[in-house]
């Protein structure tokens, strides 16, 4: 019996997303997807109009491309390009998801953050209260403390 | 869709069930109560044909009526029936879970296990491979250490 239930009546399940270490293009890490597939296979399964998938992915401020350095110096207008570009780089994360979602039937809502990714995902999910938060089978991933 | 599936493809997920601490009758904690309805509503739904629960009762040795001692002294065969009654006592508890899946509809199955909760529930967990694995929201309960 599948009909199309209100909104207080769908169970809202967070997925926490990151992205691959893989440079260039934006990849999902293959946690996400690994954790992105088992709530589709083993929690949705057949039954899309029951759910809603709340997806988060939190960005470490300038957590690309200066890894490797101790400190840096740059003018102020080059972070604002680098946050838009980091904004940008989430955006198309999220828009994998977010096209999976549509392919399968199942509703979503998807955010960018930016912070501890730790504290982030704790703060969002007691904001949003999902019936579920699901992580990565790394937990936090390469961010975990 | 709902049709009935193959065993191995329905989504298993083990509940780790326990008692009341209300003396008496075995009833089932507010807690494990709370961990079930959870389960069928948030997760199970409507699709009654694509889960199935598997509880697990963990009784620690002796749990209750000895609280308050610090030892005791009796013969085997004290032991032997008092044993008895443990078990007998797990049995009823998953009595309860076991009906309501009856009612609903969900396939299940039911264990009872002695030890330490904390121990067995990980070691039955890694031997049965649920996808998901709930506990109550008081964690393992009055035993967790």
């Amino acid at each position: 019996m599948e009909t199309t239930e209100p909104e207080a009546n769908v169970t809202r399940i967070m997925l926490a997303v990151n992205e691959s270490s893989i440079k260039g293009y934006p990849h999902a890490s293959i946690s996400s997807r690994g954790a992105f597939e088992w709530t589709i296979q083993k929690i949705v399964r057949s039954n899309t109009s029951g759910f809603k998938l709340l997806f988060l992915h939190v960005q470490a401020p300038h957590e690309d491309g200066f890894e490797d350095m101790d400190s840096i110096y740059a003018f102020p207008e080059d972070f604002k390009t680098m946050k838009h570009r980091d904004q940008t780089r989430g955006l198309h994360l999220l828009e994998y998801f977010v096209t999976r979602c549509h392919e399968i039937g199942v509703a979503c809502e998807a955010w960018v953050k930016e912070g501890d990714p730790k504290e982030v995902i704790c703060r969002q999910a007691k904001r949003m209260r999902p019936d579920l938060l699901v992580v990565g089978n790394r937990g936090l991933g390469p961010f975990q403390r």
